[in-house]
């Protein structure tokens, strides 16, 4: 039995392990471009920002430890074609400038998302980086020493974690979001609070502006010096981050005939099969179902990654298991500030073709009496005639993430508000009010919901 | 309408407040022979800690806000006989000295509970407190200032709390505890850790002793100096506070024919009604009904105070309402250490009949390369056969509490493990690890469940 694994940072890594310990004998086989193996690449932001100091503490298990397990880790070994009629894929050795062939049982494909890079005048210039790989985070934290502002291009969650990494380490940060709202994985009224927070809490230390594309980069052979955008702002800057985004890295399935779903990710059934036998996908590449509305989506993020790996892993391997969707949970930080989301936003919630209610509480995240008490908002959605939960989101710099966890929970068993609204939540004074906030959400949304007898 | 509660802590105000929202012309009283109405009891460990400096932040609403909404509050009033044949109530009025009669249309029974205080020889000695009341915080914290040493009885939730409040305050603390484990809402193993985990923390600040009984105080008119065990200990103190549980006021009820459940407390229906037409109870003087057991249980906390007090008054006020029972979700801390449960312990799992199997997992609560990462111990509980989770138990220097949230609301929707391990929690290195210690203890839970086919 031999399994060939093309990825390893997530779930390339953890489905490699994974088959490992279902199939003590099989030969596992990892190929990567990347110049490492297993990573916490959702890390790269805080060790940038110095939380620990050395890069290495992001490597989860290194090629040696692999092969201690006979796992062969291939760094740099680009997958240059799958060839499914007979079992084989084609490698570049990209320090050795050779290819050769190599056979499968089993494939599974876990090639990642990379960052999409806008088009914007002199992009090529040095200093200018996205933010994925380990080169990457040590060329971003090596050049912030030399550097007294950096421009962040995009207010998604790198972005935004970015901004706190750069702010920490003493930077002048100005971040520019072409759309006309940051985080927009949150409904936009969330969304706007997120900034208005976010603002309020820069002391001079960082500006943001949405609706406002960057067109230009200046610079010469030294670097980026300045960044000129559509709206005619001029800034000078040290350096620049790209996190306008990320695309799934899906090309060499497409090359040898599997099939995409309609987010433009890798389709795979609830084994994580592609369309074609004996290939699994997982990880970031692929799209999932969201378990509310049971409609295709692309959630690229670590958890997602690691399960999927799982089950990519015990089915190749001969285990039946099954992956049962996504919620669209998560979370950062920014700053002190907490946002997080899980199932659907009031906006999504329509175009999945519900008709939601929905109702926004701000409250303390504890007894209002305990010093470290902090307040929280919280926006709760249902579907109004059947009551039943859609999502949730919370910001704030109170406790809005673990919260969010306990509505997940309520999403995944398909609680009503009226069941959800019960609820008995943990209360002492040093942990939340006597009604948890999310439950005095619950009551408010109850009385928007409306059932057709 | 005339609405009569009887008792205004947490379930009397609320059910007061809640009936005049439904019923602006109702004629509202509560009757108390309290010398505060509506205060936060959980906060007064926290106020005797120093957290802040009034007692009266502890307040919720004063008697005179209750006036402005027409909500009479009658303090210094014992109600010392119910008459349900006339519908009447029989009230002493403990300041004026004498005795009168009153009407009700709908009586709601909110006495709540009393400390329970063991047979110590001397316990009338001054300085010797329980911890209940607004006095009771006010003349704790008094004595504190002029105090070096205390002494606790009981080792529950106040016991704990009482501790955290007296090493905060400078004072050096032992705690008795009659019982073989202090915090024994919890299983015995998980005690332990709590106990070890505090006394690593202890820093010669405090001491524990369980199977210790105090059967003895020494003192003077100044009041108690000493204390005595029967396991020969003696320890000079100043001050001492008895934190051995507590019992339901339910002698009223008893009194005129309202019945009793199985644990002693006030039985009522779903809409909190008790067997005498028209009365109503709700607080800690009612037994409530565990979700997942099915079966009564007496839960005097706050936030189940909270609720049924809504509940009873909507039903008194003609808003048919459910109370749909309570998990037992209860959490503390102390000195740092977070405890929290939800459910059934594994003890009380085979005591309502089930076959349980348990996992304990010890991991961080964040990715454990950020700075602020720290360890929780996290105890789940389920069927055998059936797989329905149970319980969980969750203790540590990290984020245990809202994490028994997300185990609670799994509770309330009567999921299985194999349904709960699918859970898409939030994950940022910040928050929680790429497999948040829930489902890595559902992970291996699931190993244990062996369905009868």
């Amino acid at each position: 039995m031999k399994i060939v694994i093309i990825g390893g940072v997530a779930a390339g890594a953890k489905a490699a392990a994974k088959s490992r310990r279902l199939l003590p004998d099989a030969e596992i086989d990892i190929y990567t471009d990347d110049t490492h193996v297993s990573y916490s690449a959702c890390g790269i932001p805080f060790y940038i920002e110095g939380n620990f100091e050395d890069y290495k503490t992001l490597l989860v298990r290194s090629p040696e430890e692999f092969a201690k397990d006979g796992i062969f880790v291939h760094l740099q070994h680009k997958v240059s074609k799958i060839l499914p009629e007979c079992k084989k894929i084609l490698i570049e050795d990209l320090t050795a400038k050779n290819a050769f062939l190599a056979s499968y049982d089993k494939l599974i494909i876990a090639t990642g998302a990379r960052p999409f890079v806008p088009q914007i005048k002199n992009i090529a210039l040095n200093n200018i980086f996205t933010v994925r790989r380990i080169e990457d985070a040590i060329k971003i934290r090596e050049k912030i020493s030399s550097s007294k502002s950096a421009l962040i291009v995009g207010g998604g969650y790198i972005g935004i974690e970015m901004l706190e990494a750069f702010v920490r380490q003493g930077l002048k940060v100005t971040l520019f979001e072409r759309n006309a709202h940051i985080m927009s994985i949150f409904d936009n009224d969330i969304a706007d609070l997120i900034q208005t927070q976010l603002l309020s809490i820069s002391d001079n230390r960082f500006d943001i502006f949405t609706s406002e594309t960057v067109i230009e980069f200046t610079g010469d052979n030294n670097g980026v010096n300045g960044a000129r955008t559509a709206g005619g702002k001029y800034l000078d800057i040290d350096m620049a981050v790209i996190c306008a985004g990320v695309n799934p890295n899906v090309e060499l399935a497409i090359d040898c005939g599997i099939k995409l779903g309609s987010t433009g990710a890798i389709e795979v059934n609830d084994k994580m099969e592609t369309n074609i036998q004996d290939i699994y996908a997982c990880g970031d590449c692929v799209q999932e179902i969201n378990i509310v509305s049971g409609k295709p989506v692309w959630m690229p993020l670590g958890s997602n990654a690691n399960k999927e790996g799982r089950v990519a892993a015990m089915n190749a391997c001969g285990f039946p298991e099954s992956f049962t969707g996504v919620l669209g949970s998560a979370v950062t930080r920014c700053l002190g500030l907490t946002m997080s989301t899980t199932g659907l936003t009031e906006a999504a919630a329509i175009a999945a073709g519900f008709e939601p209610v929905s109702t926004t509480v701000n409250k303390s995240d504890k007894v209002g009496y305990m010093p470290d008490a902090n307040n929280i908002t919280l926006k709760l959605v249902a579907d109004k005639k059947t009551g039943l939960l859609l999502g949730g989101q919370g910001v704030g710099a109170g406790d809005a993430d673990k919260r969010i966890n306990t509505l997940a929970t309520a999403l995944l068993a398909k609680l009503t508000v009226e069941q959800f609204v019960n609820n008995d939540l943990t209360y002492a004074p040093p942990f939340s009010p006597t009604i948890d906030p999310l439950l005095n959400a619950a009551q408010i949304l109850m009385t928007k919901i409306e059932p057709t007898s």
